[in-house]
């Protein structure tokens, strides 16, 4: 298995790594699948502070946070692979050339992004008012951007 | 809130939408999100294939059952409003019109996706074997061409 691959599978993605399917797609479609994914995250994020600003609605924060959670926990670091740390044609992205060096802080930054995602998810599900989300949405959000600052150029 | 969300978020989102954030999100992007949702869950059906098909691995076909599972879920309906039935300028949707307006036959082809969603994800939970989740892979690959077959161009 390709050592990139296997660094930002067993960092990015934990135990779980998607590994076995990384090689299918093209290094072109890697990028563009973990960028749906940070899209829909992201998405999610949206939806949960509106509610936090807005309306609150408990099934609409747990399931957003569900949909954070499960992509979170997908194997994202097999979408890392070989070919993937620069702009391939028209398919752009924005990840730094460390990401696939710095395996330390690789993980470190997507441990404590898992660990964010699933507390999230733990926390909205038995949420009863906005008060009860705030801390683990503002920690979720943090771990986000702790590696956008590390490891996302712009 | 507008009939078009309504209709969507409530048939495909069943009762957890988000309409909330849907007027957040310009036409252009609501397109551009839903289909980064399906693109990182066709990413996972994909691996729950290999899995079947190759070497086992209980733990990734559970984290893949769960980011579809939690995708399904997300109130994808709200991504549907008005405006996003065609395409708009580069941006392509493959919608057929008539998902705007068989409310029923919608609201049909959604439960069946959510429920086989749902049901592919509790099975992966406790799968020991791939013959484990093949009945359960079945049926949720079916729940998504019922909709490709009627809602999808192509």
């Amino acid at each position: 298995m390709n050592k990139l691959v296997s660094i930002a599978a067993l960092t990015l993605a934990m135990s779980v790594a998607g590994i076995a399917v990384a090689e299918q797609l093209k290094p072109e479609e890697q990028i563009q699948t973990r960028q749906a994914g940070y899209s829909f995250m992201s998405w999610n994020m949206g939806k949960i502070k509106a509610n936090l600003e807005g309306e609150f609605s408990q099934p609409q924060v747990a399931a957003a946070a569900n949909a954070i959670a499960g992509i979170a926990n997908s194997g994202m670091g097999a979408l890392y692979g070989p070919g993937t740390d620069k702009d391939i044609g028209d398919v752009k992205t924005r990840v730094k050339p460390e990401l696939f060096t710095e395996q330390e802080k690789v993980g470190e930054v997507a441990r404590n992004f898992i660990q964010a995602a699933n507390n999230m998810a733990e926390v909205a599900a038995m949420a009863e008012s906005p008060e009860d989300v705030k801390s683990a949405f503002g920690k979720l959000g943090e771990s986000c951007k702790g590696c956008h600052d590390e490891f996302r150029k712009d």
